[in-house]
């Protein structure tokens, strides 16, 4: 599998661990990835449907103590533009049918591929990390709002599932588990979906992929049991 | 509210609660509540990707204790038909999408509440419960395939919530709990939202919702705090 050898991509299960603050645990590789003194932030997943403004502070904050600054691409009157012109992009997590429906509505979607592929740095975070993949169809989100179509960015050649969550071996709930859900992603579709548990993340970088954070990380392949995949570059 | 005095529908939270087999909790009431000989099973939610016929034999069992027979709709060369002359229709869980898009694509979704209006007895469990509501919008299911529409069939004036569950206070994990995505839901939706719990159902008859089972149900509209239902007569 031959991946672009432009993308400069992090892609984060979540952006914030258990007991510590917004990109706590990811800040110093981030900034040393992204390798940029200004980040357009792209807000329009949402979370709890807080406002563009109140999100960007989140960014806003997290990378300012590292001297970079954070502009909204709500603030620009422009998006696409905004997205031509930027040095670094960071798509933050939320709902991803909102962050998607949102992409598709202002015909984002073309120049976020073509930015991307001239090297321009991306970093998502949980629906962030599922625009990477080829669809959006292993996110856990709510479909709260009705998206044009499920197909995402594509910049890999698998889906990804965020916040992947190992089965509860005491659980009395019958809902489905993850596991359950991903196998019936692959009775409907052949992409390979890679759970990433919250604290890992990918670096794409020099067409090849690295897992790093503190999880293995869980691959499924249609009609193949999952494996285990350790930190370092994966072999697709 | 005024419901439709001809509704007769049964809207259960899951089919199977924990430590017992398919519909065991709820067959005696299903049977007393469908008044039937013969029911028409739609399998098209497909849990874990079963096949029709496969699925079709769990209920086909359930009510055959019953002396009820069950036929599934995929048994039929025309689905349109079978709706028409069903006696009462029973659709099953699975994956909300899959059920959805497949009923949009065979036509019926306008034959179902044709009948459904008519007084045929409709049962529905989970995916199948999902679809009574307004929208699918708050479904828990993964978006394995794409339906044209997120619109259901829009027996009850509200959205459902099957398999609800309470937030885990002990919890490390950083994914949104189902209150946090059914409250994005509201941002972006004005309709009233029933979470009901695994063990719980509605029944509707006589323009009346009355809530059954172990549980009481979480009712969330937009902008106010949520309320625990007790069983008995809904107002809304």
């Amino acid at each position: 599998m031959k991946l672009n050898q432009n993308y400069k991509i992090l892609a984060a299960s979540t952006s914030t661990v258990f007991g510590s603050g917004y990109l706590d645990y990811i800040i110093e590789d981030a900034v040393d990835f992204l390798q940029t003194d200004e980040i357009l932030f792209v807000p329009y997943a949402r979370p709890s449907g807080i406002s563009y403004d109140e999100y960007t502070e989140a960014p806003r904050k997290a990378f300012g103590q590292k001297n970079i600054s954070v502009k909204g691409i709500h603030e620009f009157s422009n998006p696409k533009d905004a997205i031509q012109n930027a040095k670094a992009i960071f798509v933050g997590g939320g709902n991803t049918f909102l962050l998607l429906k949102t992409l598709y509505e202002l015909d984002v979607m073309e120049t976020l591929k073509q930015v991307v592929a001239d090297g321009i740095h991306y970093m998502g975070s949980s629906a962030g990390s599922n625009l990477t993949g080829m669809t959006v169809g292993t996110t856990n989100d709510m479909p709260i709002v009705y998206p044009p179509s499920f197909e995402a960015l594509g910049f890999l050649p698998f889906n990804i599932n965020p916040h992947y969550l190992d089965p509860d071996p005491d659980s009395t709930h019958k809902g489905e588990t993850r596991e359950t859900r991903i196998k019936e992603f692959h009775k409907f579709n052949s992409q390979p979906v890679l759970g990433l548990r919250e604290g890992s993340w990918l670096e794409i970088e020099n067409g090849k992929i690295e897992l790093k954070g503190n999880h293995t990380a869980r691959l499924f392949r249609a009609n193949e049991e999952a494996v285990e995949l350790n930190n370092g570059i994966l072999d697709f």
